[in-house]
């Protein structure tokens, strides 16, 4: 892949609204790592306004983090609005190994085929699972070791699934990339995941789906790189960060991204 | 108008309790703007409370970014008890042409008669249209184009409008006053209109309204251009506005609002 | 009290996972503040879930700020798991003074008997009078007014009280110690009373409780007197204060704190 700026740069010539079902502890992040990008945020999660909301948004966002049974139907409503319409959704299984709750809502939210699927290796292994085969949950999973979750997951969706670590995995079932930027701190402030999910939201309105997510997920990396560079803990981080994610250029990302095919 | 600092100067001598109905987006940075510039703020929107609450208030502030319908109970409960009172209430309808649900709450808290009510030019055009003409609801509204509906609307209420953009226009119906403080980054941060609403409850306390409300966009925008004066981005941004609301003193805020009568 | 830092290391060794019911304004922030002190955060509120997840944690946080009848039938559930299965739950009775809502909700959880109650004085004195004699509750407590109200609810509890302020108060109801770490910055934050609960939940994991809670006043006090040396405001202070809390080591804990038992 070696054209990730131009992605970046289809975001900042159309700022796109982008529709956020997100969990309470990531919604000001999120919102100002959109903002940074050059996207325009909104954080709606009620059932009296979600669907009608979505029929608005270019791209619509899912996170099961700190769902409720109100806020899944939401959800669901809300996605069933992107799907109709034929605009790009992302789901984040937060948390899906911890409760009954979250995997029947994640259950349930799959069989709506979001657009996008990302997750840490836990998640997408324990995804790949429900309503089939034995659920593997360690916390110490490695992204190699969800490579064929992902694989099925994204069989079962029709989508592209991405499994976030120090290397990701992208794939639509089919074929895969590997990411390769980022930072260590990345793992050590919350909701940085969260927040990515609003970023490949972005960056699919109108375009590829494989491609858009593999050049989100780099855009991001790159700057985390940029912030690590200049943070002297997890709290120095996140201004660099939004920082970083506000200045990045097309032509920088195209030259800092460690985009590559599985092969 | 002279003597912004006046009005600076009297938050920092009483302290006052603001009690804030906000989005969750906004809860953490308002409550942070609120504590830089000399208030006390409490974040109560709990219909189980939140009309008790208001009674110890001596200010509240409304903003249905993320309300629902219990939400809009609570916040009419609590808007009347400050109503009752004779104390200052703040009404910001953000986003109010997005959702049907937005516009009847918007609404009915208007016939609450908002001591100010705050948002940009596009939220100011689709409220003046309610329950009346056809409504203007452009994302690229001016300020300018606002004026009129601003107008209108502080007739309906009794109150004060104030419509935040590059220069900021706050009318009670009769006079009307610019505001031309602040910085464009002010514009890439979640939350920062929302936020304000808390200073400008917190500088009505005991103040005439139309003076007060402009005395707070004056502070808030003179915060903001030492804050981009130091900022490399929208990240560096918010730690640095916090910062200079807090050391913003009333002289140096006399030295710097730009606030003329309209005439 | 010698080897404070020997708890923080107990933390940095073990990452506990931590479980939150807190207030919307504390979550990102508290969030945070836990990964940067070595802990594992989650913050899980919904009652179709919360006594599932506790069951998973090494220890649980309540806190009252944003509740409403709901999240306190989660917290209880949630609390009778930690109180089952032996592990510490720190109780925090935000603004308890200000509603009838927050008494009673209150009230029920001190049945419960939570490990650790942390509060500033106006909280503790409100807290010992519930269900009792006569409530003093004025803005202006000081730590040492609510010395003997500590010690009572200790009593009631069978846990340990701790009074923050500037210097802090922390008894089992028989013995007490003085913790005389922190900056004055630190009281024009919001929610970093808040976020401090997570940091003695985590310290408690496996710990002798009135030690462990003096250690992790001890180590938050250190990580705001790191911080306030290079802030130049509230804003700066928060970025500064997350640094600290990630660079802290045990030595520099153990030279820095000012614990001592109270004869």
């Amino acid at each position: 892949m070696t054209n990730p700026g131009a992605y970046l740069q289809s975001v900042r010539d159309t700022g796109p609204l982008v529709h956020n079902i997100t969990n309470f502890v990531a919604m000001n992040f999120m919102a100002n790592v959109l903002l940074a990008i050059g996207a325009s945020p909104a954080m709606v999660h009620a059932r009296e306004e979600a669907a009608e909301f979505a029929g608005l948004a270019q791209a619509l966002t899912v996170n099961i983090g700190t769902a409720d049974t109100a806020w899944g139907a939401a959800m669901q409503e809300a996605a069933a609005v992107m799907a109709r319409a034929g605009r790009p959704w992302v789901f984040d299984p937060v948390g899906v190994a911890a409760t009954r709750f979250r995997q029947e809502l994640s259950n349930s939210l799959l069989d709506l085929r979001p657009t996008v699927v990302r997750g840490n290796a836990s998640e997408i292994l324990t995804l790949a699972g429900l309503g089939g085969a034995a659920q593997g949950v360690d916390a110490g999973d490695t992204v190699e070791a969800a490579e064929g979750a992902a694989a099925a997951l994204a069989q079962r969706t029709g989508g592209v699934v991405a499994v976030s670590g120090p290397v990701d995995y992208v794939t639509d079932g089919a074929c895969a990339l590997r990411v390769a930027n980022g930072h260590p701190l990345m793992a050590r402030i919350t909701v940085m995941g969260c927040s990515l999910n609003g970023v490949i939201a972005a960056f699919c309105v109108g375009q590829p789906t494989l491609d858009a997510t593999a050049a989100a997920l780099a855009a991001y990396g790159v700057a985390g790189e940029a912030a690590g560079r200049e943070a002297h803990g997890p709290g120095s981080f996140q201004p660099a960060f939004l920082d970083a994610l506000y200045r990045l250029t097309p032509t920088a990302l195209d030259a800092s991204a460690r985009v590559e095919a599985v092969t």
